[in-house]
């Protein structure tokens, strides 16, 4: 230790780094841990967060960290890299320091982006489990999720082939579902585009129900937004009879307990519940729960997760999803409102490689080889693209957590960009750290470690954006100019009627305002870098996430379900038989 | 013990019995495993079964018991019952005894039918883990099928969207695949008829490539297939490169290895390959692995959960699926020919109420009262009902196997009607015990345990129906004659030339007859009960599972994906929010 990663692959580092996983043993004595609290899973245990707060109910809370960005290329820029590396800083300066970082979708993992387990040095493993399924929370979600389509489209079918009184005789009321206003899509986790749109119930009488669908990717499921907001089980299950599956020809509401099938769906779920527990290759803890993609879902690690954590930890680290204007908005003005939870600080990651993409560096293709631009040094390119990352400051500094940005270098980096960076940041009056742990490991984050701690014991004040009380459309508009730097918003004509139905409606009165947006751009448009200046947010349309009381307002042409392109990793990812070891993850 | 199943429900029965199942610490001791044989998980570990074949090599193998049953009502004649009793009756007599059962499906579980967990005191637990995902087998075999899937339709995007020399940058050679000859659907593990038939790829150039498609239900999936015959996870990784996803335009198939997602596939699958450990009620060791529906899969478990079994005990039992022309017929000429392991004994579980159906009594609906005819006294119609199970005995004869008729008992039957049936069965020369281990657990299936260990002793000699140079047609009408009664084959023009190209490529040489035909009759037509006469089975299509090396013939219009029902089990099925106990499954 610290492995070389310029030479080791990242799967390579984890095998590695994986001989010195802790055992279920080892946990148990280091968190310490009651033996029932801690349910063994393989190589990646269960933690049973009732019973650990049960116990734990009056230690003080430890300070709450948590980990942003600025606009990212689609590349990603190393939030949960610096994240884990922060907690191995901490861990070296002998801190009692852990965190809960979100499970990685298959589409990704599957696809151009690779998994989530950060990188180099700063790495979480076992990196097979999390890559590939964990404990099966993303799996018990899907199931839970798609069992609401099933028993939405077969009782479609079975009120369009049976009367009134044949209905009865199995104690079924017809609920009159409108086929063209149905709310709820199917899920899976992969990068499918090709399952965006289909039209499904092709046949004879008992091939279901023909209608339009959808498939979108399955960590945007309101069941994974549900999982990153429950309290426990009873909240759950409550949220999940809630959930709006798709409306009556009267436009009323048909949730997932009319269809009788919301105590179902909790029984496929009733393991999500309780974090995974898994660790830094420097061998800290690091729980996982909820889900990632803060562009199309909350993107958030769960509520649960920040408790538990917060109690067995003096540091507790967390990451939102993307850039400071997504993830971090949602942490803000959603996530910590519901939980009552107030953060210490916020990390802001900024790489010399994003800020010259704001700069106006050439594009940032995945799978492709990247511009020289952007191995070499461009001193005119960093300082140009400056202006995001000061942008993604202030949006933080409004949130009254105090920001500490993170320059998370890359060993093309040149020292004078990196000082450029330091300068241009400290001239905004925020903290800053240049921070290698990609390539050293805690080590490498000692200065990141000291700067966060000590920022950690400045006194804060938290206050949301907007106040609960403010109208769905005000609150838009609040976002829009307040944290992407728009002159308004544009509502379609559907987003509009709709808008102004939940204003009205007492029933949307507590709902939280999710916006779905690309991370790729401050405004909707993933081509515009930098801080775009007059533009409008154009909002098409907007979901119903009645269980988890979101609505989602959609920003531009953004899609639920991402696609896989043409040269995907799975190309590259292969088993040793011998051994049962997966290679090519990266 | 025992439970009274006449006051409670399954799952209630398993609540209780639950308290005391054996930790992993219990397995150890009275297995004598290793302590790195034995994979935590929960509740329900999993066994690395190549560790244990290691060790235990030289051992010989235990007695082989096989259970399969007449022609079911929808409703299931209590197979698994029957398997879990006779382990149970086994273990009351003190011999070591365990066995192999299947993982339910989502789909039955979900629907009408409920789990597969056995009933009443013979039955398995965990309940709730069995019926709910258990280890995660099934859901690594979708997403691995779906994997499958999404490189194909994202394939034909890409190939659709760019020329030759920038599909070269990315290193593919157009495969030029023919979207009106796909084989592969894809799968999710739910009754869900309103995906029998969809449309996918609706919308613009990057929404995938416009096709139709289909899902099946997951255990249907040939990776199902592969796990059962696969020998270790270097068969699955190339049993999974060979997979015919779809073909080109000129009639080649396109292979998982060339559309270079095998090895991820694997990845996802590298865990179902060690069996996962439950109990009986009372104790006994009974593994899950593989899935169930011999009607439109193989419906067997693992050939590798018979090898671990039959090493680690003195009698392993096993079941397949639904009746003896199915899964019995499977194990007979599939199964154990992939082997090699020679069966001693096949248990043929019957039910006066089956019989009774058999001779004519009125249709069995699932959901509904059951009619009167079947809760009481009906000699007639159980003697003209015997014909099926005469005809069941037959085909166990043919195999070189031994029968073992066993009346499983259900508390409506009347002592008059067992009396009969066991009179019928003895005047074919037949071994035969009455059973109620549904009521009384192992105490209940002492003579059944003592009439199976007795034909256990019995030298037979397996044979299988056909020799594997018999070309598909010619087994074919073998299987329908001499299995089903039939008086010959119709094969539909589409089938007889897919029949015909196979039999002359030698590439199918080795190929094993997988049927598709429907549980509910010995004929391909469901209502058709007894043993019909003069009839010819039609043959529509003929799936390639070029993987698992299957041909599968389709009888009838039967399809691989069930439908929901107007009543299915999910309405009943909640969770005790408090305990997190889930109810209703039975």
């Amino acid at each position: 230790m610290p492995f070389d990663p310029t030479k080791l692959k990242d799967w390579q580092i984890a095998e590695e780094a994986e001989k010195s996983l802790p055992t279920n043993e080892d946990w148990i004595e280091r968190l310490g841990l009651e033996k029932d609290e801690l349910i063994p899973m393989g190589r990646t245990p269960k933690l049973d967060f009732i019973k650990i707060m049960d116990r734990m109910e009056n230690k003080p809370d430890g300070k709450f960290i948590e980990v942003t960005a600025i606009t990212p290329t689609p590349l990603g820029e190393g939030k949960s890299t610096t994240s884990l590396g922060l907690i191995e800083g901490l861990g070296k300066r002998g801190k009692n320091v852990g965190g809960c970082l979100r499970q990685p979708s298959g589409g990704p993992t599957m696809n151009i982006k690779g998994t989530a387990a950060g990188g180099g040095n700063a790495l979480l493993i076992p990196m097979t489990e999390f890559s590939l399924g964990l404990t099966g929370d993303i799996n018990d979600i899907t199931n839970a999720h798609n069992l609401a389509m099933v028993a939405l489209n077969a009782r479609m079918q079975h009120e369009r082939n049976y009367d009134d009184e044949t209905l009865a005789t199995r104690g079924l009321k017809r609920l009159d579902i409108d086929p063209t206003n149905v709310e709820m899509g199917w899920v899976i986790d992969f990068a499918a585009q090709g399952l965006r749109n289909i039209i499904m119930g092709i046949g004879a009488q008992r091939d279901g129900y023909m209608m339009q669908s959808r498939f979108a990717i399955s960590v945007s499921s309101e069941l994974m937004a549900i999982l990153a907001v429950a309290t426990d089980l009873a909240d759950l299950r409550k949220r999940i009879g809630e959930m709006t599956v798709a409306y009556d020809k009267k436009g009323n509401p048909v949730t997932a307990e009319d269809l009788e099938v919301a105590g179902a769906m909790t029984a496929w779920m009733r393991n999500t519940i309780n974090p995974t527990l898994c660790a830094t290759v420097e061998g800290q803890p690091v729980m996982v729960h909820a889900g990632p993609f803060a562009n199309i879902a909350i993107g958030q690690s769960s509520i649960i997760g920040d408790r538990v954590g917060l109690k067995m930890f003096d540091y507790h680290v967390t990451e939102s999803g993307f850039a400071a204007d997504i993830g971090f908005e949602k942490f803000w003005n959603v996530k910590c409102r519901l939980s009552g939870l107030k953060p210490n600080v916020s990390v802001l990651v900024a790489t010399v490689r994003a800020l010259k993409m704001h700069g106006g560096g050439p594009k940032v293709v995945p799978g492709r080889p990247i511009p020289e631009e952007y191995t070499t040094q461009n001193l005119e390119l960093v300082e140009k693209g400056f202006c995001n990352l000061k942008h993604m400051i202030e949006v933080v500094k409004k949130s009254g957590i105090t920001p500490v940005v993170c320059i998370n270098s890359f060993y093309t980096d040149t020292e004078e960009e990196v000082k450029l960076v330091r300068k241009l940041v400290e001239e905004t009056n925020t903290r800053v750290a240049v921070s290698e742990h990609w390539l050293k490991g805690g080590e490498g984050a000692l200065e990141l470690a000291d700067v966060v701690a000590e920022a950690c014991e400045e006194p804060n004040e938290y206050k949301p954006l907007y106040p609960l009380d403010m109208p769905l459309r005000e609150r838009v508009d609040a976002i829009a100019r307040e944290v992407y730097g728009a002159d308004g918003v544009d509502w379609s004509p559907l987003a509009e009627e709709k808008a102004k139905r939940f204003e009205s409606d007492p029933k949307f009165a507590d709902f939280q305002t999710m916006m779905v947006k690309t991370h790729l751009s401050l405004t909707h448009d993933p081509t515009l870098k930098g801080v775009p200046t007059g533009w409008r947010l154009p909002i098409r349309d907007i979901l119903v996430y009645s269980g988890a009381k979101f609505l989602c307002p959609m920003a531009g042409t953004i899609s639920l379900m991402p696609g896989t392109g043409s040269d995907p990793a799975y190309r590259r990812i292969d088993v040793d038989t011998k051994t049962g070891k997966v290679s090519g993850l990266f």
